[in-house]
C-alpha cells in the first residue's frame, strides 16, 4: 500500500471532513482516506499511486481545494 | 406567522447550516428556518410560538448549541 499526503484548504468541521473523504474514497484504487482537520492534511492510502488530478477533482467536487 | 431569532454556537460552514436547519425544520409548526452563518443567527418562522426547549433540543441533536 502507498500513502500520499495532500493539503486541503477550506475544511472547518467534521461535515467538511466527511464530504472530502467521501469523494476521495470513490477514486479507483483508494483503500483509505484519513484527514487531520486542524492541520488540513489528507492522507490517501491506495494500491498504486493515485493521479493527483483525480484527487484534486474529487476535493473540488466536495467543495474544497487541493493546495499541495 | 411568527418570527423568532435565536443564536447558535459552533456553526462553521454550509454543512453545519444544513444540519441545524434540517433538525429545527422537523419541529411541529415550523414553516421556515433561515440561518445567518457569519453572525450565528437563526430565524424560525412558525404558525405559533415555538417552545424554546424544542429548539434547543433540535440544535443539540444537530451537534451545536443554542446560546440565546
Amino acid at each position: 500500500m502507498i500513502n500520499e499526503t495532500f493539503t486541503v484548504a477550506g475544511m472547518t468541521c467534521g461535515h467538511c471532513v466527511n464530504a472530502v473523504s467521501g469523494e476521495v474514497a470513490k477514486i479507483a484504487g483508494v483503500a483509505q482516506v484519513d484527514i487531520d482537520l486542524e492541520r488540513g492534511l489528507m492522507t490517501v492510502t491506495s494500491d498504486a499511486s493515485i493521479d493527483r488530478s483525480a484527487v484534486a477533482a474529487a476535493v473540488d467536487e466536495a467543495g474544497y481545494e487541493l493546495t499541495s
